[in-house]
């Protein structure tokens, strides 16, 4: 059911909240004195709600991390009855939760990857995932894709291929880039998903040939690209990027901060892919982030060469148990709940066609893609030319177009997740039938801005 | 009052957490095949214990982040309510704890330093905080110490000044070392704490003209260097090092990771010293780690170059609110129970007295050097030569004479923190004076083991 209830105003309580943070808190990726955060009182569910009364739907999970929603009844429960145990303990220790958290998704993960490291978000997740390919391999290249996010820490930005890191700082980070398969603005200029797919194979062999294969730790690639996109690879391309590493002694690392633990209608990305991967990167929806976790899962190629080797790295809060646990209970719950499968079938049975009508309606709309509860709808100014609805890395007043549709998504009550030209659906994966369809409503609604903008 | 009673133990549940652990976690810097992690519990105040009913003093605070001991009631009901009214919400918004863990912080910090940038521990902050000063001084070089750690993403790994970065990784991060002040085994031969600091300044100085000082972005310096010795800045030294950024347009960042949150008797480090970085990084002590949480404190010169340009950083969990809920009730806390002020008179009053007589007791003190709840009892095999008990970055065999300790200590109910041939002293600040006076009586005992190797 659509919440439709209003939670109690508190404008006053609004405006302290305002005041602390425009003088003390410094916020991610923003000129300081050009923003003014909206200061949020509270969520459940799939909602969330500001002190003035307004409720909104989150269409982004917040940074696509809240799979459970909020105020999850068990994982809060969990986390309240941890914090009483036991809230942290070294790393050096062995503990009831992180053992059992990493048993948990070593059952879900593909194969043989079977130990976890555990970090406290995603960006260290890349940061060790990557060490530990350089330091097995003995090499020093990393493969990393265009579009791509991957972090904001000092190798992870080195590895990211979005304008994020053009300011971000000069890095000696030994990173080349490659072009991933993008069937709706293919850099190889095919016509299907499946020449897509052999085209971007056939590049990504060239470069790792250029390259020098003796030369490459790793390849890493985000299994569906995320902020990036939602960019879905075609049948056989992460195959084929398995036996190319197989080839070459390359480690293949796929980065699932952002699609890992159902967001795909999956445990893992790659699980619908039926690729086994040497490492895979996760954090975000492994506990929806009520406590900061990430981390790594590791193969035995990788596991087998650190058994008498000592691993160069680590954390203060490698396992965290009020962070594990909070993990076990999201897994269990999801189990519990059948949140996986329904997220598979709601996102083919419902999303998906309703996604495609919208589509039908609106010229604006150059193409909509995803899986399970993960959404693109790429809008362009001209059908033919498919040039995008805003410049690519717009701002001010290039992207008006877009901040008009934001604008009048959070008018509807829907707080909505955009990127350059693109809407991304990500809604917590707890989101009923009825606030989806509600959503897609709204999509359908405000994308009448946006056909005004069609030459 | 030192606590003897033991948990009921519960040795098969020990033996699930074993077999989980050795199954599945794979650990921070070691050799996985070659550990075997003991399983823990549960922990309340200054105490941990294990399933087979011993119990443990926490003379480390685990990495020195345990400030508020284990289970400190406030902390944990304030991660309880939090969770239950909003545990994480995206870094775009404004959220009361958020704001105002962020202006108790400014409260405490000194001089202009007013904003801060949350983080999820202390690597990312002096990540983050090295980006804030390459981008608003578009410099590239970082100066770091030797016998320093900052942590160990890539960036930070780079700069740290120990073992743990040889084999880490090779990194282009365009980092220069110096020495600093270490009065015990001075770099210069100098014969007076005063005199180090004076030729230390010297030193840096002249590192910094010969590596040029228009390419030096920043100094990044632990405010007490922390596991590598605990040593305590000779009175002058961080005076001139601002004195020096100040000449040169250099970036002075203070790492108090480790010293921040009363550590040292101080809210923050530099307190006590009297000088006022531009930015200075912490997690740990913040809120003990209950909640993984770091930041960076930011004076006005780079929050004023990130006014109306945009900061080239962020991270999903930045301000989490689970995280500042624990951080608030902690300050608090500490503030209630005049916590910070204990620290600073029991480390001068109890903790030095009692070590200078163990110091004489045993010839295998080389030096006692601390302040606050933080120190360093430096053991050697030789008081003339000062040649140390164990080799620099001694292992296996040759790390026998403090292995030894080790075993000695835990025999004795005491969990010790050493590192190479130093023993630490750093519990939680809400450790007893009994329980204090306890673990320095062990102390006493263990270091016979240590005499017989002295020659």
């Amino acid at each position: 059911m659509t919440d439709t209830s209003v939670p109690t105003p508190d404008p006053a309580a609004g405006e302290q909240v305002r005041a602390d943070d425009r003088a003390h808190v410094f916020h991610s990726w923003s000129a300081q004195a050009q923003i003014d955060p909206l200061p949020i009182a509270g969520a459940q569910g799939s909602w969330f709600w500001d002190y003035d009364g307004n409720r909104y739907l989150d269409l982004g999970s917040q940074l696509v991390n809240a799979n459970a929603g909020h105020g999850h009844p068990a994982i809060v429960d969990a986390i309240c009855e941890q914090a009483r145990i036991l809230p942290t303990i070294a790393p050096s220790f062995a503990n009831d939760k992180r053992g059992e958290l990493a048993r948990l998704i070593a059952e879900r993960a593909p194969g043989d990857l079977n130990k976890v490291f555990f970090t406290n978000a995603g960006a260290e997740a890349n940061e060790h995932a990557i060490r530990m390919a350089r330091v097995a391999t003995g090499r020093s290249t990393v493969l990393a894709m265009y579009r791509s996010y991957h972090g904001a820490s000092g190798t992870t930005i080195g590895l990211t291929g979005d304008p994020r890191r053009w300011r971000a700082e000069p890095t000696g980070n030994d990173v080349a880039r490659f072009f991933g398969p993008y069937p709706f603005r293919s850099p190889w200029n095919t016509d299907s998903i499946e020449a897509e797919g052999v085209a971007a194979l056939n590049h990504l062999r060239q470069v790792v040939e250029l390259q020098g294969p003796a030369t490459i730790a790793a390849i890493i690639i985000e299994t569906v690209i995320g902020t990036n996109g939602v960019i879905v690879p075609p049948p056989g391309y992460l195959a084929g990027v398995r036996a190319l590493c197989d080839e070459y002694g390359i480690v293949y690392i796929a980065d699932e901060v952002m699609v890992g633990f159902g967001r795909l209608g999956e445990w893992f990305g790659v699980n619908a892919f039926d690729v086994t991967p040497d490492l895979i990167t996760f954090a975000k929806g492994v506990n929806s982030g009520y406590v900061p976790l990430g981390g790594v899962v590791i193969g035995s190629r990788i596991a087998d060469h650190f058994a008498d080797t000592p691993y160069p790295g680590g954390l203060t809060y490698s396992g965290h148990p009020l962070a594990c646990a909070a993990g076990v209970a999201s897994i269990r719950a999801f189990e519990a709940d059948g949140v996986i499968d329904r997220v598979r079938t709601t996102g083919g049975d419902l999303i998906r066609p309703t996604l495609e009508k919208i589509a039908d309606n609106h010229p604006s709309v150059g193409e909509i893609r995803g899986m399970g509860f993960f959404w693109a709808i790429e809008l362009v100014r001209d059908s033919a030319t498919r040039e995008g609805l805003v410049p690519f890395n717009a701002s001010g007043a290039a992207a008006a177009p877009m901040t008009e549709l934001v604008g009048a998504f959070k008018e509807r009550g829907v707080w909505p997740f955009t990127h350059f030209n693109r809407i991304h659906l990500a809604p917590p994966l707890v989101t009923s039938d009825d606030d989806l369809t509600h959503a897609m409503g709204v999509l359908d609604e405000v994308l009448d801005l946006a056909d005004r903008h069609v030459v």
